[in-house]
């Protein structure tokens, strides 16, 4: 059998990292998780060991590993024979079905990544208002592209210039980019207005996750979403969600629903395709028709919903729409926050659990929610390397995003006794953590 | 039963066109063709009528529909639990089969969408010599973003212009990303050495098709390649071939391993995916080691190499390094191209047929080879249109790129009796399109 250790380096010979994803390499261990087999809630490591999956395929694993209404699609599109790049009636019945769920979905458009979703859609939203600046929002992500993967998550050591000079998150992505790119920080009206009122005649969009996932978690504060609806409809500027992570991970209308404000567009992604690449740009229909070949904005590809990942994703719509998937995805969520949050309590740990249906935060270093992206700054990054290999030596795997205070998440298909069992291992790793002062 | 045309309308009120993908209505018939099922080399759309596919997923069903070998790596698959997002022994083995393939490939990286591909490695070459101009070539094509859809396929009244101002091919996408473009013509070293010599110092790659399938199936003038090699060596630019199209249509090493003529770096696409999303770049190690988390350019994705993907990617090459896939190919292949070469001659049809392994291309208004994209303005759209109505009405899927003289193709499991029905769909054609004085 051949180690994790020594597959790393065999892997790495081929691929940078030994990954397909930067991402996946995961710190906290200084190598991937490399899987043999996956199942419900678990997966086997490929020296056989054996975890609790509460990565979730960052989100996108709803409906957990190998769920059975999945198998059946794949069985049915192996039926059609997968027909790849023509259209079928099942496009048209995942699109209808995704229109009815998503309140500001008049029309929609697939994709593949979701990174792909945010650069199209950002593409029609210029066409749409013929301007070309974006104001977006600090500690927010949306997909690696050159269009917006500038001014999002800078480093503490680069934040304070990042208002001025945005700060470019890869190498290879060029400075004019940046010209194009208006940060502010999350959940200040004062800033928000500031930017609109200097850039109304240059901007776009106004693109963000109204739940902020990728940097610990932080809610919109009350009447900040709708201040955003009101100020981008009266300024003639187009209000995005980006909802690739929150969709349906709480409700089937997503924040949007939950939250009562519609924006304009938005994307939606993970979860959709029950674990295939599925993603989509969506919104109303007078936006929406300025893609070609009705309007004159590009998209398209060869691979943009290919047949399987249409029927998974019509597999994961019909059990999500279920009375019983979200009862089961909420009770689940209870029985694990409840205890999370007595175990914090009872250790008196300076640390806190974001949460927002089947996905969670673990935010170090503050027991009240953050606001906005610098107050996560307080997050120390090698306590959180401890705390994923404390958990991951009690059989939880935790995915490390660098030592961000990012997110982590179940499925339907987790059951009560790997929650405790998660529990279980946050106590041991908790008071461990406490014992030696670190937390 | 519902008609396509009344499907098409349905389709349309949730997405733009009544498709996912520009590209897949079809201009000649006004409408996309909507398919019920497919097998091997046939499809039957949603009225019942029965085509030969010689779209083949724009290139990327090499394999046809449904073939046994996909329907078995998507068991095995489902045997595995799909692990989504997670990296697996099997990445590894489709990893390092793809490098022993690719002549110019140390290392590669997957991701699902062509477009991905050509965005992330244009971004690992700007990372790696600090540069960010792009000269390209026109008439080629890259994929759909604002990094490199500019300057390629300009309509003919915009042509002229192309060379100052290179041509914006999507509206919404900013004036500031066609400052970094540099169009020149194809096989046409000294306007290549005269961009070089001008810009070599902002340059950071020479991207093209090394067979331009995209505007008419151009072949590289014999040295071409070879000048191309040797002047971007000597002024410190990288050499990037997009193989996305030609990857596996002739061989298993491409154009670069045809031809002779090594690239830095290359995407390959389309096939190698079994018809599934998958997509790839690769190159040199000192060139892939820039890439996150060896080196600082990022490139990450939840849904990048997917595990059904890496399956199905597995049993195309499995497939195609047998010896009996590309005797196949090249049988079925000899047998079309010498039946189309025949019915041109007998016709006297001013058209040719370029081709490359199993794609070809439909060039009308001229019986030499183009040279150039200029050459290929002598095409008629409108004549095009009647021709893939005529095949069709015979039978014969001919899928429509707006008019073009783009590709089309065959797969593995057509046999030869699909290419005889081809072949007499085409003498009827053209044996009308003459008899109209119309080519």
């Amino acid at each position: 059998m051949i180690t994790q250790t020594e597959h790393y380096k065999e892997a790495s010979r081929y691929a940078p990292g030994g990954v397909h994803a930067s991402v996946r390499v995961n710190q906290a261990i200084g190598r991937p998780v490399y899987v043999q087999k996956a199942k419900g809630g678990r997966i086997w490591d490929i020296e056989g060991t054996e975890y609790i999956d509460m990565c979730c395929a960052h989100g996108a694993g709803l409906l957990g590993n190998a769920h059975p209404a999945i198998d059946e699609a794949l069985r049915k599109a192996t039926e059609v024979g997968y027909a790849n790049a023509f259209e079928t009636m099942y496009h048209y019945e995942l699109a209808k079905k995704l229109c009815e769920c998503v309140p500001c979905a008049d029309m929609i458009r697939f994709v593949s990544a979701g990174t792909e979703a945010t650069m199209h859609l950002i593409r029609v939203c210029r066409g749409y208002t013929g301007k070309n600046k974006i104001i977006r929002i600090e500690g927010h992500f949306h997909g690696y592209h050159e269009m917006i993967y500038i001014g999002g998550q800078p480093p503490e050591n680069a934040f304070a210039r990042n208002r001025v000079h945005p700060y470019i998150e890869s190498a290879g992505i060029p400075q004019i980019f940046a010209d194009l790119i208006i940060p502010v920080p999350f959940n200040d009206i004062d800033a928000l207005t500031k930017a609109v009122q200097e850039n109304k005649d240059d901007t776009a969009l106004v693109i963000l996750e109204p739940i902020n996932f990728n940097s610990g978690g932080i809610m919109p504060e009350p009447g900040y979403l709708e201040y955003l609806r009101e100020i981008t409809q009266k300024n003639g500027i187009v209000l995005f969600f980006d909802e690739i992570q929150s969709a349906f991970k709480n409700s089937v209308g997503g924040v949007q629903s939950d939250f009562g404000v519609v924006p304009d567009v938005c994307t939606i992604g993970k979860a959709i395709g029950g674990g295939f690449p599925l993603s989509a740009f969506c919104g109303k229909k007078e936006i929406m028709d300025h893609v070609k070949p009705i309007g004159n904005v590009q998209h398209s590809g060869t691979f943009n919903a290919a047949l399987a990942p249409i029927w998974t994703g019509l597999a994961f719509v019909d059990e999500a729409v279920k009375p019983e998937f979200y009862a089961k995805l909420h009770e689940l969520g209870a029985r694990l926050y409840s205890g999370f949050d007595a175990i914090i309590e009872k250790y008196e740990a300076n640390m806190l659990i974001p949460r927002y249906g089947a996905r969670f935060n673990i935010l170090l270093g503050r027991k009240t929610p953050a606001v906005k992206y610098e107050d996560t700054f307080c997050h120390s990054r090698e306590t959180m390397f401890e705390l994923i290999r404390g958990m991951m030596a009690h059989g939880i795997y935790l995915h490390d995003y660098g030592g961000g205070p990012a997110h982590h998440g179940y499925s339907v298909q987790h059951t009560p006794e790997d929650i405790d069992c998660v529990l279980s291992a946050f106590e041991h790793t908790i008071k461990s953590l406490k014992d030696q002062g670190k937390i």
